[in-house]
């Protein structure tokens, strides 16, 4: 029986399965509904053309990474380039979990940071925003002190609130936990205050970075992980050699060049963001969170309908099966166009 | 202190590092010496223009599948793609492995199958072929059943030897050994003989494709996993779900459609490698091994002074460290003018 030889502790896994994909307009993915220009998609043929297609990667993605450090302003000697922030993830828990070690992740949060972490074979904390999703930062600082993980994993803006933790309140949290604090800065760009400039002043901070969301670019699966140089030599220890791939190092160049036209993007998706605020903090039984990312959360009593007569209307955003976020729906800031559809057919049905 | 929250098992780990790149030869890395054509370069390029590089890739990356499946006759449902083999390995040991949990690999053969086991926490068991870099296959299979490992991974052309283990051989390890067996056929093309066909004949059996070799798309880091579905299944729990960027899919499926093109640069490749071992075998004081591979491997006592010559004419061929191998080179066929320079020096220094 080959089943002797599966793990036990994964067995209740269900493995990602995409379901339907034709959906008139999709805002589930918190995707730059940006596509890009002909004059970049020129660019972009004209450097493939000139790839080694036979010749491996360099594994150190460094001009790459010069770019990155060129649109961040944080030097090259900090950074290290992944497949999306997802290989990034991998990598830390990788890098310092060992079986049955602790991590701790807010909840609600990116749930990759709890899978990741089983997959490694670690035990995820869970540590709890209040009622708007604002987290008590004495409290989680007390918290991690006392359970002792090795990491604490967060994203800033929230993923899928768009909440924010000031600054201050980051650095007093990297400062005071006794462990390693991986900020996601996935949303960062609509937002606009990193802690990616404190990244040499202490010895415990990571932050990572996405090319997926406000770079408009989640097909070439490009993520960036600074930190500092005595974590970045251990965290290399583990990273495979050769992990990305040449095009999508390519490309990502071509695209960091143009670093007005991604400010001209930030901008237009930013408005949309509001729009989709403001349009539907004015619907009655929403409630509507505040957000600095490019999607949207609200709570209704009617989610679960909401969800399904969007649905049937070929719209998809994205529903939350878990407690806390059970009557929350998350809508990704789409095209004017798209965003008046979807507000319509929740007000028809909300 | 930081370090306090580092791994002790991978204290001694070292980040890989690449060194000078400015070789004039490139023979070090078993890659294809043959460059795409302008005409695959067009087709690649209009396939990349219709890429929505805002949306997140196809985390199946099924018309790959679909193109891998045409391409080695087998079906897209036994499949998996990845990024190279190396994200597959990585992806077989964290959906079979715990700490320490055992895996069983053969000496020598690629090394990161114990890297990746190394980083996952298990224990890796060495097998050693014999003198010529045969496996005595009952030996093998008696030490594997009596040491029970959870895998068993080799990789079949051998990597770094060019030996091969008859095909009766493989199905006989597959058959008797009681764990997984993963066979790396990264070098098959080169040889001809698959065990792909025999992949849902067993409940054990996992095979491991790559585009990096006979493809000649290194760049690209795309990899095929083949297995029964019980096991895919069981491995997909583990698998990232946007695994494989949008970009190495479209340039693949390009590339996978050219079968009589592919077919035209494996048999040149077999040529050059041919031409290397029957020159190198008349060179005085040379031990050649025969090799199915696109690489030939050769003993000499003054294998460390042939590679510091190279290395001084700007050619970059592999040198070994460890014991087995302490007096081994590896050479990558090259272009015949490639293969001239090589061999023409090694005679002068050898």
């Amino acid at each position: 029986m080959i089943q002797s030889l599966f793990r036990e502790d994964i067995k209740d896994f269900i493995p990602y399965e995409v379901g339907e994909q034709n959906y008139k307009v999709r805002l589930d993915a918190n995707e730059s509904f940006i596509g890009f220009s002909e004059e970049l998609k020129n660019k972009i043929c004209l450097a493939v053309r000139n790839i080694d297609f036979n010749r491996y990667p360099d594994p150190d993605s460094k001009k790459l990474c010069s770019f990155y450090s060129d649109y961040c302003g944080v030097s090259k000697e900090y950074m290290m380039a992944g497949n999306g922030s997802d290989e990034l993830i991998q990598i830390i828990v990788n890098a310092f979990l060992n079986k049955d070690d602790k991590i701790a992740v807010i909840n609600p949060d990116f749930t990759m940071y709890k899978v990741y972490t089983e997959v490694r074979g670690g035990k995820v904390i869970t540590l709890s925003s209040n009622e708007n999703f604002n987290l008590d930062v004495d409290s989680i600082i007390e918290k991690v002190n006392n359970k002792k993980p090795k990491i604490l994993i967060l994203s800033n803006p929230n993923n899928p609130t768009g909440a924010v933790i000031p600054k201050k309140d980051i650095l007093k949290i990297v400062e005071k936990c006794k462990c390693i604090v991986v900020i996601d800065e996935a949303y960062v760009d609509f937002y606009g205050k990193t802690v990616i400039d404190q990244i040499s002043n202490y010895e415990n901070l990571i932050v990572l970075r996405t090319c997926s969301k406000a770079l408009g670019s989640a097909a070439l699966r490009l993520g960036f992980l600074i930190t500092n140089k005595l974590l970045l030599k251990e965290i290399k220890k583990v990273k495979p050699p050769f992990n990305v791939n040449s095009v999508s190092q390519t490309i990502g160049e071509v695209i960091l060049k143009n670093k007005k036209y991604i400010k001209e993007c930030i901008n237009r998706i930013i408005q949309e963001r509001d729009y989709l605020y403001e349009v539907l903090s004015k619907i009655d039984g929403l409630k509507v969170y505040p957000t600095e990312a490019n999607f949207v959360l609200f709570e209704s009593e009617n989610a679960e309908e909401i969800n399904r007569y969007l649905l049937e209307k070929g719209i998809k955003i994205r529903k939350f099966k878990d407690g806390r976020l059970k009557n929350c729906l998350r809508i990704t800031a789409g095209t004017r166009e798209e965003n008046r559809v979807v507000i319509k057919e929740i007000e028809e049905r909300g």
